[in-house]
């Protein structure tokens, strides 16, 4: 019964989400040998101002940011 | 010292968050041993984009949602 | 659905996590409205040199640790 | 740049966890729009009596527990 | 490669966190010999109704809230 | 209340977790005007089998792996 969190960063289309909770889903069930129904996953968005890489925010580094369309 | 993190979906009251937290703290309190001062509870409220169950959006299942008065 | 993730100091016996699981869930069904089989709980034991208070692991304080029976 | 922490029950081998970080890898590039490089993938392996369903602990229930071959 | 999560009450300002983010990654790199690019922040700001302390949720105890100059 | 978790290869020896706590607590507390008793650090040190970058467990990349002295 896999518990997942994905914390990404924010700026993604709902459409990114369910690709993405979908195929990670038939992942699970394919190499843990379980059901779907077992299967839960949390996405956690961080705010561009709340994730930091190499000791700066995200929000300081245009260049790490998520493009929105 | 317990430490917990309770992930719900969104769509709960304030006074649905206060009972949870008083009563969780006394289980805590009787069950571990400790004083309540040591206790901390951190609520995460998952949006409906962002908890898939089965492989499935709980914002593309209204069956899973949860309904506000 | 919710999915509860508890920490707690090493040294509990596994009938202190037993009635910890059983009136958790109890106090989750009755202030979230949720049925048992929805209720899932992990719980992170940590060791005494995984675990910091102000600045001090709980091995660097016999007055912090869990006293085994 | 993902970070997932994937929470299982203990029992499994190291060629299943090797199978689900490969292909939740792909999975996650492909949905995200992101590097290999930048994925993170951390597994929390619970014992049985430290993850309960229902608010039974998995070590009380032999039908919830991995069979190892 | 360490991959760190901070929880903190809402109510600091951008320049809080990033000077924390700065510092932490520092002490990371210094700590367990790491470089800057290997270390990963999330921060998770906890909304007033969503931290409980000794079960009383924050909002329902000023003194234990953030002033916000 | 900060409430940190810091996810780390296993291979650390307490000197170098005990330096950390004590450093990353003076940031806190210097960064977020918070009170030394008020933090609390969780350690949770991954096995080699337990993290992936880049789509590979740590178990299978030696130059990934902290070298014990």
């Amino acid at each position: 019964m896999p518990i997942v969190m994905v914390n990404i960063k924010e700026g993604r289309t709902v459409e990114q989400k369910r690709a993405m909770v979908t195929k990670m889903t038939d992942v699970l069930c394919e190499t843990m040998n379980v059901k779907p129904a077992s299967v839960r996953i949390i996405i956690n968005e961080m705010k561009n101002d709340n994730f930091a890489i190499a000791g700066t925010l995200v929000c300081d580094d245009p260049s790490k940011q998520i493009k929105k369309n």
